[in-house]
Formats: C-alpha cells, structure tokens, sequence
C-alpha cells in the first residue's frame, strides 16, 4: 500500500474555477491540509476525508514549513492520499516547490496539479485583463509579503512597461507604491486593489499608484493589487462579478 | 431570447485541467469559437453545439480578429450563446480584452471565465516552479511572437532579477537569447523549453541561455521558454508527466 501526495491548486476561491483534476483528487483524497484562504465549499467536495489547517490564523502560521512537510511525509508513508490544497496555483508564490523537494527527498510519490492562479483570475474578474495589445505587452507578478521579497523585484522592472501583479500585497502597499514611484514610476499610473475573486463577489477599488494606500481595506484580506494602463480598462470591460456596493467605493 | 458570450479558457491542454465552469459553458454552448491549440477532446464536451475554427492554420489566421468579434456579435444577438474558447487563459496574451470591448461596444452581454495558464502549468509540469524561495521572488510572462512585442518588455526587467516565461517565443528564441545576453543576462542562466503541457505527456528541453536556440524543436509548436534559476530545479523534482523519449534529448 503505497501513499500519495497531490500539490493541488484551488483556483481563486470560487468552486466552478477548481479544475476536474483537483475535484478529483479531493474525491480521492484521505487527509487533506489546507492553507487559510480555501474556502469551506471546497472542503465540502471531500466529506469523507480528515483535514487539516495548516495556514495562517490571525498573521500566525498555525504550523510551521517543515511540520507540513512532516504531515504528508508521514501520511503518505502510513499509505494515505494527501492533497495539500493551496490556494491558486501551487507554483506561484506558495512554497509549492519546497514541498516538491521535501517530498522527493523523502521518497514519497507525488504530482502537482496547477490552479487558476489568482494572479491573473483575480484582476480579470474585476475587468482587468492583465495584457492587452497597446498597453501591456506582458506581466509581472511578485509577492508584497516583505521587503526582502518584493524590494529586488520591484526594482528590477523599468517604470511602465509591463503589468505589476502584486499578491500578498495589501499591508504593504503604501511602500510599494512610495517605492515605484521613487523608482521612477508616474504617480498617475492606474492601480487597482482587487478582493476576494470568487462566486460571492469580486471587490474592487480603483485609483492610482498615488492614491493606492488611501482606500480603506482590511489589510488582512487576500487582495491582488494591479498597477498599469491596462487598469484603465476596468471601467470599460464588463465585470459582472464586481460587487456594486463596493463599486461605489471605488475612487 | 437573449444570446450571452463566455470568454472561456481552455487550460494548457490536458482535458483534466478544464475548471468546472469551463465544461458547464461548455455543455451549454451553441456555438463554440476555437483556437488552433485547444484539442478536439475538449470539443468533445460539447457534441450539441455547432464548431468553428478560428485559429492560425500553417501560420496563417483562417479569420481576422474583426471577423471574430463579428461572429461573436452575430451569433449572440440571434440568441445563441456562444463559447470562445482560448488556449491556457483568456487575458494572457490572448487578445481577449480586445473581444470583451468588442462585445461591450456592440451591447452583447459576456463573461470572463479564467483558465489554468499555460505560463504556469506548463513549468510546473516539467517540475519547474515559476517562482521558489531564495531563487526568484516573482516571474514576468512576456510574448515572443514578435519584436516589437518582446523587445522593449525584455529590455525592461533588470537581468537575473524575476524568472521569465515566455509564450509563442519558439520561432523567435535565438533573437530572445541574444537580447538578453547583450542586455546582461549570464549566458549561463538556465533555460527550457516546454512542449505540450497535456495528459498526452510534457516534453521539454534543459540547458541555458547560451544553448536555448541549439535544440532541434519544430518552431510551429506550442511551446514555453522559462528563464532564470528555477529551470535548475527541474532535475530534482518529479515531473511524471514528462515523456521520457523526449527527456533523452535534453541538453
């Protein structure tokens, strides 16, 4: 009997955006570890399977790396199938390689199934296509968690030439913006705040990189900053997600 | 009677990578718009709805981006609903935005559904995470199907800083190569080329920089070139998806 890990995307939050393969998997699943921005729906399509929390709860990670790597390590060698659900795409920003190289070093079999990242579901749910011929000709995507993280990165894209997608961006977004524009980044640039990308409603504010650290939002939410022309078409591309209580707040 | 558009993403290939909002658009579909990329097992969710080609066959479009939007239009407006259906995600490099105008200026109600995009997945598939801790805190998606795209988006990211991934660059990889080398990129950095990330297996191809145009690869494929240190990672973790023949050929 010979145990399993599945690294399983979970999309941006809504259920109809899993893939077949992750609603699979989660049928299969025998123990699944979930990280703090999956939603309970999604939990529901394994009833018969024990889970755990393994994300964040109030800023505190509720284990740590390596204990997750110990969980599916141990599961898998017991003979279980683990699905170790993270949300988007298990590749992008989520230590989803760490736990490929924990795995494999350990000996246990294991797959990644990729989700729709919220990278780029997010800003499209709000009406922001990432590219768009004549205004972005590609995209960055970099974590705002830290300092150490997005501080290289920010300043290794020249002022107005691609799409920033910032994830884990909302507490910091103040300096980031301060930092773009010190970089040479005009303060008018559009930039939008984009939340909670599912079926219960996308939320979105509107503004510039100057005005990005005005909006009043919750900065423990799982928010998507975009900054770029290409917000600029949000007003005019459908966005039948978008909550219309929270349009209003948009600038 | 009124007619609807979804801008549905196809995923990278594999049918399993579909979201179930994808097939229920689908299933529902009277007519359903395609790209040269999307594979016929797809179709095969939708043996009601009426098929129509609109991709590039032999390099050539079989339709223009105008001729598109009309029979969109057209269709919709008879009460039809129809499904555009784009490789990987609807908002990556895919013209979509320019279609969602289209309808938007037309008055024809739509929606965006994201996909699993091949600038991810198809990495991720051939054991490569887009981003890893300590290696790259961030990637940037660029197209390379011409210079006037791919010059100025690759001139703008600060050499080493982000992983690159790009899309539609197998024909144009040498002239990427030798940018980015000119640019200051180490002619050393890691480099691959995925192929076909579908159930039907991932091939890719292992090497750096220097060696990118010296693989033997038909130009005309789908194909994804990553850069930057996370390619060497692709030799430590599993990737059973990619076929073995093909592994035998890596650099």
């Amino acid at each position: 009997m010979s145990g399993f890990v599945s690294l399983v995307g979970a999309g941006p939050g809504d259920v109809e955006l899993l893939t077949l393969k992750a609603v699979k998997r989660l049928r299969e699943a025998d123990l699944i570890l979930y990280d703090a921005l999956v939603e309970q729906e999604l939990l529901e399509l394994a009833p018969q399977a024990k889970r755990f929390f393994v994300g964040k709860r109030a800023g505190r990670h509720s284990i740590d790396q390596e204990g997750i790597h110990a969980l599916m390590v141990r599961a898998a060698k017991r003979g279980e199938h683990v699905v170790r659900l993270k949300c988007g795409d298990p590749f992008v920003l989520g230590r989803g390689g760490e736990e490929a190289l924990a795995l494999e070093a350990a000996g246990v079999a294991y797959e990644v199934v990729p989700g729709v990242s919220s990278a780029i579901a997010a800003p499209a749910l709000a009406g922001i296509p990432v590219t768009h011929r004549g205004l972005s000709a590609g995209f960055a995507v970099v974590s705002g968690h830290a300092e150490s993280a997005y501080g290289a990165a920010l300043d290794s894209l020249a002022p107005g030439a691609l799409t920033i997608v910032v994830l884990m961006g909302l507490r910091t977004r103040a300096a980031i913006a301060t930092r773009l524009i010190a970089r040479g980044w005009s303060a008018e640039t559009p930039a939008a705040v984009v939340v909670g990308a599912s079926h219960t409603g996308t939320a979105r504010w509107l503004g510039t990189l100057a005005t990005l650290a005005d909006h009043q939002i919750d900065s423990e939410l799982a928010g998507v900053i975009v900054i770029g022309s290409v917000v600029g078409l949000a007003t005019q591309i459908a966005s039948e997600h978008v909550s219309t209580a929270v349009q209003a707040k948009s600038l």
